[in-house]
């Protein structure tokens, strides 16, 4: 064993440094297998202690580190370059939740701890930890920091970003920065967390973080509304957030094309109606279920609609859900299509889908639009196929159609990743887009943290 | 006219760009008379060119420049030195509201919109803006952001640093930085627009910022109770967030002394009971008062307590609330007190009262401690008075008040600024219980961003 390699198990110990090839596969391979690197170890260190060791053996001896949650991300973010050089520091074993203190309603949880463990976490003691995503029984409390993540609940209770109060951070010279806090107000200064927040592990490694918590919700009432036009969502959304606020925790615009692949490919989910849109709403509170029903009936009762189901029991909510939830495999049953990931002002919605819809079909006639998502916060899926008759060589297209959208999101102010993060995938279109003086800045402090640019070299910047 | 002034002139015009005793008082005396200052002139600028253009001019000539909201401030955070050296900012000017966006939920303003004008903007298109602060009429936004203002509705609806979306800022170069943004999600890299939230102008200047809307609630119910001891609020406020969620936007402690307090120097606010705690709770929602009202008597209907007064009408609604807002002037009309702007976490506060009572009582028999607040969010005003007999030389007590306060408070996690910040007064307290690690890297950003040390400086830092 070379010397590196040696001193590198004498901290997390042999058993936790790993570099037989079948041992570190999983770790050289991101999630959507765009990205196979090659690590100089993966080290699995048990503790904040070793982390700082870790990081701070590899600064001392010019080693770059590619931080590792659930690699889970599609962009990238966590896997190493081939070089052989890098250290991949992966986290499952910083996974203790160290404090759960539901009358403050925070808990302090480890970085490795999975997004499920953490809800688990919260439900023990009676109370919610509402981020959600579909990968979540994977994925880790520091990778969903470290992307800001988001997922269905963010219309309601905001991102990572907005769930945190205290991180615990290992900066890059092997420093532990303790800024664990359980307080909602707090005004010493500089709010150094949200550095590190959404960083993609650029600036220093998440080891730690208290979250908020909130009531557990026991009333759920759901419906799946047809509409005619798009344009109709932010109206509906508006009027329903006035009468029923917080409330209010679904809103997804779901477009003719989603439901029609849905019927086709997944008919287990049982489309109830194929409209021109369809709108996904979904209230929860306190209380009983039969109440919230009963407000949202009558609300909608006063609603012009082509269509509408209003679930009335559990299976029926879950039906609901399930057309919304196949909408995924349905397309990619279809075929491929090249994704992305973006948000626009809620009232910008219409025109960019117009707007957007137009720019491609002018380049591509017959092109195939599949739009869906978290309107409720402004968040769509856009996916893009059949480029070409038969969706040959879609791929190929990848660039010109990634410019044409991200031009229409851009036209309205819009961002190309909002809630994927930008890593290996993306970092090019970054540096098209952002404001330069940002850019700029953002890079500053890259160098002021991270003179040696040994953390997560290749992402982000 | 000196070269520096005619030159500063030039960028705003001669009528803003104040250099005459009378008209520079008012800029030169912190809101609570602590700190008096003597600047080498006051400049208005009516737009962020223009700031951009004083910024640089001072930055290329080795000018210092202290920036100014409302002047309202209780840590002298704007007020600048008395060396005659520095230019003061003042943002009224900067007070267009640019555009409010309904449909988005989003409003961007300048500066220099007072925080009354901007609910004003709000309310205009049927929204709220929640952030409510007893100086509303006079702060501006810029100083609301530079503070990271909290105010009476953080339970609900956050502090300024959760309703900023985006931010237009002067860097210290003269830079104009455009973080602008209507954007619910967005994970283009570092956020920052953070890193200027709570800086108190030392890393730049904010002249315009994009805010979150929220529904108007149409419904209140309002309630005072007495409980026997503190210990049990915390009880009551998970079990008011369980039913009601966040329609439960007030939740403050209020303590016997308190009560005696109003009830001995502003009898027209009618302290309804004396017990040895209160709590006044308010819900709102949308819908009607009177079922949200029915709710709210129902559940307290099933609790025990002291005693307890609900509102039947706006006019018993202000009358609870009065009682809440004569605490201030009634403790002044008792004497002066050694006040307190600290959070802790909201499950610690019983704990921590007890101790720094026990404290207090150790290190000044007889004293008298005066304690309110935003409970639902564990900031609490608390003062102390009495520390000889007679509340003799009170201020000649106050470091070593201060300590022993602040000791309590971080034995507990908490924090000794809430949502005052830190300016001139607290900056030695600052350096004394925050992470060494942080004050570091607040420190090295700070260089970064300001190498010449010319933004507010002997602010924060």
């Amino acid at each position: 064993m070379s010397t590196p390699l040696a001193q590198l198990a004498a901290i997390v110990g042999d058993a936790h440094l790993l570099t037989a090839e079948s041992d570190i596969a999983p770790f050289c391979l991101d999630w959507r297998k765009r990205y196979l690197g090659r690590p100089l170890a993966v080290a699995l260190p048990g503790s904040t202690a070793e982390v700082a060791a870790l990081v701070g053996y590899c600064a001392a001896n010019g080693i770059p580190i590619v931080p590792q949650g659930g690699n889970t991300g599609t962009c990238g973010a966590a896997t190493p370059d081939d070089s052989g050089r890098a250290l991949v520091i992966a986290m499952r074993r910083l996974n203790k939740v160290r404090e759960v203190d539901a009358a403050n309603a925070t808990m302090t949880l480890e970085a490795g701890v999975t997004l499920a463990e953490a809800q688990q976490a919260a439900a023990a003691v009676d109370r919610l930890f509402p981020l959600s995503l579909a990968s979540e029984g994977s994925c880790q409390i520091g990778g969903n920091l470290s992307t800001n993540a988001g997922g269905l609940a963010v219309l309601r209770y905001g991102t990572m970003r907005e769930l945190a109060l205290g991180l615990e951070v290992v900066l890059p010279d092997g420093q532990v920065l303790n800024l664990l806090s359980g307080l909602r107000k707090d005004t010493t200064g500089l709010d150094l967390k949200q550095l590190f927040i959404g960083a993609e592990g650029t600036l220093g490694l998440i080891t730690a973080a208290t979250l908020k918590l909130f009531p557990r919700p026991t009333a759920r009432a759901t419906a799946l509304i047809g509409i005619a036009d798009a344009t109709e969502s932010v109206a509906w959304l508006a009027e329903l957030k006035a009468v029923f606020g917080d409330r209010l925790t679904t809103f997804e615009l779901i477009s003719r094309r989603c439901l029609e692949l849905v019927d086709q490919y997944q008919p287990q989910a049982r489309v109830p109606f194929i409209t021109p849109w369809a709108l996904l709403i979904e209230l929860s509170d306190g209380g009983a279920s039969a109440e919230l029903n009963e407000r949202l009936v009558g609300w909608l009762a006063e609603r012009a609609m082509l269509d509408g189901v209003i679930a009335q029991s559990e299976a029926e909510r879950q039906a609901l859900w399930a057309v919304r939830e196949a909408i995924s495999e349905a397309q990619a049953a279809h075929g491929p299509s090249i994704k992305h990931d973006i948000a626009v002002p809620v009232s910008a919605i219409p025109a960019f889908m117009q707007d957007a819809a137009t720019r491609l079909e002018a380049a591509f006639p017959g092109v195939q639009i599949v739009a869906f998502g978290h309107v409720g916060d402004g968040s769509l899926h856009y996916n893009v196929s059949y480029t070409r008759p038969g969706n040959a060589d879609l791929f190929d297209d990848e660039e010109r159609v990634n410019a044409i959208v991200y031009d229409a999101v851009y036209a309205v102010h819009g961002t190309l990743a909002a809630e994927h993060g930008i890593g290996q995938l993306k970092a090019h279109w970054l540096a098209r887009y952002k404001d330069p003086a940002a850019l700029a800045l953002m890079r500053q402090i890259k160098a002021l943290l991270d003179p040696q640019g040994l953390m997560n070299p290749g992402k982000l910047y």
